[in-house]
C-alpha cells in the first residue's frame, strides 16, 4: 500500500510498513509489532518530537560513548528493520561494536538480522557465536558473545527487556537506553535513559558521533553539553512532559 | 519460549504470547496485535491495576446485565484469544448470549474463534448467520446476528471500534464498553465504560454475575452498590488517575 505523502503521520505509518515487512521476512517477532503498538502510544504522549530532555540525554551518552573503551549497541528485531541504516553507520563510523541479541531468540532469526544489517553495509556484526553466559538470565535469554556484550563498559540497549537491562547494571555496565516509555524497567535502570524514537535519535546519535571523531584530533567540544547532567530528574521532567499531554489536542 | 516464572512483568508477556498464538491459528488480526501494544501503554499509566473506578463500574454494569432481558456479549479476536475461559463461563452461567461480531470480519476467522471458545466450553455462540444489518455501518462492519447484537437491549463491547459504539448507542443500546483508554470514543460514548484490562476484570465481572445468580432467590444485595453512578465523572476521574499517577512507583 502506497502512503499518501501528504498524510499528517506519514513517518509513524512508514514505520508500520517497515515493521510488517521485516516481520514477514522473518526479522520481526510477532511480540515485536505489539511492542511497537505500545511504543506508538508512548510516542503519541510526547508530540511525536524529540524533547529537549532526550536531546540532552543523548549529547552525554555519545560523551559516554566516546570515553568508553568497548561500547556495544545491542540490535534486536525491532531496531534492525526500523534503523538498519544508522545501524551500519555506527559499526563503520564509530569504534561501537554491534551484536543482535534478541529477546525472542533463534538462530535463524539471528542470521537473517545480520544479513539484513550487513545488506545495509554494517560490518563485524556479531551474534551468531554466543558463548558467554550473563548470570541470573534463565535459558537463551542470558546467552551473549563474549567479544561483544560480555566484555562490554557500556551497553546501548534501544527496546530492551527491563529484566535484561537489571542484569547488565548487576554485572557492572553502563547502560544507555533508547525507550519511548519513561516508566519502564529499561528506562528507570538505565544510566543514561533516553526517552525517543529510536527512528528521530539514531540519526542525530549518528551525526554527534561521527563530528566527535573527526574533531577528536583537535580537541572535543564540549560546549554544547550540560554542565552536570541528572538521569533520574531528566526522566522526570519527561514524564511531565507527558503528563501534562495527554488530555491535549494535538 | 517459555517466560521465566520470576519475570516482574509474566502476566503482560504472557498475554502478548497467547495473542501471537492466537494469530497463528487465524483468530487474532495482525490489527490486533498493535492494537494490544496500544492498551499496554495505557495498562502502565493506569499501574497496571483495577482502579477502584473500574471496580464501580464493573458492579454497576453488572446490575445492568442482571436487570436487561437479552444481553449480548459482542466477542473479537482479541478477546477470545485472552479471556476464553471467562467467555464460556459467562455463556454457561448467565443469560448473557455470546456473538462472535468481528471489525476485520472473515467467515473463516468468525468459524475459528467459536471453534476456539466452544474448545473452552462456550455454548451457543452466535456469529456465523449475520442476517441483520445496523444502519450507517458500511459493507461487513454493520452485519450482525438478529437473535444477538441485533435484539439486544443491552450490549457489551470489549476492545470495540468508536464507530460502531456509535451506531449501537443511536439504535438504542445499553452499552457497557471495557477498554483502558478512557479517551477512546468507545469508551466516551458507552453507558457504562469500565477502563481496565480484559484480562483483569472479565474474571471479577463472572465472579459477581455467578454470586448474583445464586442470591436471586433470595434477594439481590445491593449493599455495594454506590448510591448512584454518573459514568461521566467516574472516566473523569479515571483519566486523572492515569495523569496524575504516571509517576507514582509501582
Amino acid at each position: 500500500m502506497e502512503i499518501p505523502t501528504d498524510h499528517p503521520r506519514k513517518e509513524s505509518l512508514e514505520a508500520r510498513q517497515k515493521l510488517v515487512k521485516a516481520y514477514k521476512k522473518g526479522i520481526v517477532a510477532e511480540e515485536g509489532l505489539i511492542a511497537h503498538g505500545r511504543g506508538e502510544a508512548f510516542d503519541y504522549l510526547l508530540g511525536e518530537k524529540t524533547v529537549s530532555q532526550a536531546a540532552e540525554a543523548m549529547r552525554v551518552a555519545c560523551k559516554e560513548i566516546s570515553k568508553s573503551q568497548t561500547p556495544v549497541l545491542s540490535v534486536n528485531g525491532n531496531t534492525a528493520a526500523l534503523v538498519p541504516r544508522e545501524i551500519a553507520m555506527l559499526s563503520q563510523l564509530t569504534s561501537i561494536q554491534v551484536e543482535v541479541n534478541l529477546f525472542h531468540h533463534s538462530q535463524k532469526r539471528v542470521r537473517l538480522i545480520i544479513n539484513h544489517l550487513e545488506n545495509f553495509g554494517a560490518e563485524g556484526v556479531l551474534g551468531m557465536g554466543r558463548d558467554s553466559r550473563i548470570e541470573g538470565l534463565s535459558h537463551d535469554r542470558g546467552m551473549v558473545c563474549r567479544e561483544g556484550i560480555y566484555s562490554a563498559d557500556t551497553v546501548i540497549v534501544p527496546l530492551e527487556d527491563g529484566d535484561r537491562t537489571e542484569k547488565l547494571k548487576e554485572i557492572g555496565k553502563k547502560v544507555i537506553s533508547i525507550d519511548l516509555n519513561p516508566l519502564s524497567r529499561t528506562s528507570r535502570m538505565a544510566d543514561i535513559s533516553i526517552v525517543d524514537n529510536i527512528m528521530r535519535c539514531l540519526p542525530i546519535i549518528v551525526e554527534i558521533l561521527e563530528k566527535e571523531n573527526r574533531e577528536r584530533c583537535c580537541k572535543i567540544k564540549n560546549h554544547d553539553l550540560p554542565e552536570s547532567f541528572d538521569n533520574k530528574e531528566n526522566l522526570k521532567v519527561i514524564e511531565e512532559k507527558m503528563r501534562s499531554g495527554i488530555f491535549e489536542d494535538k
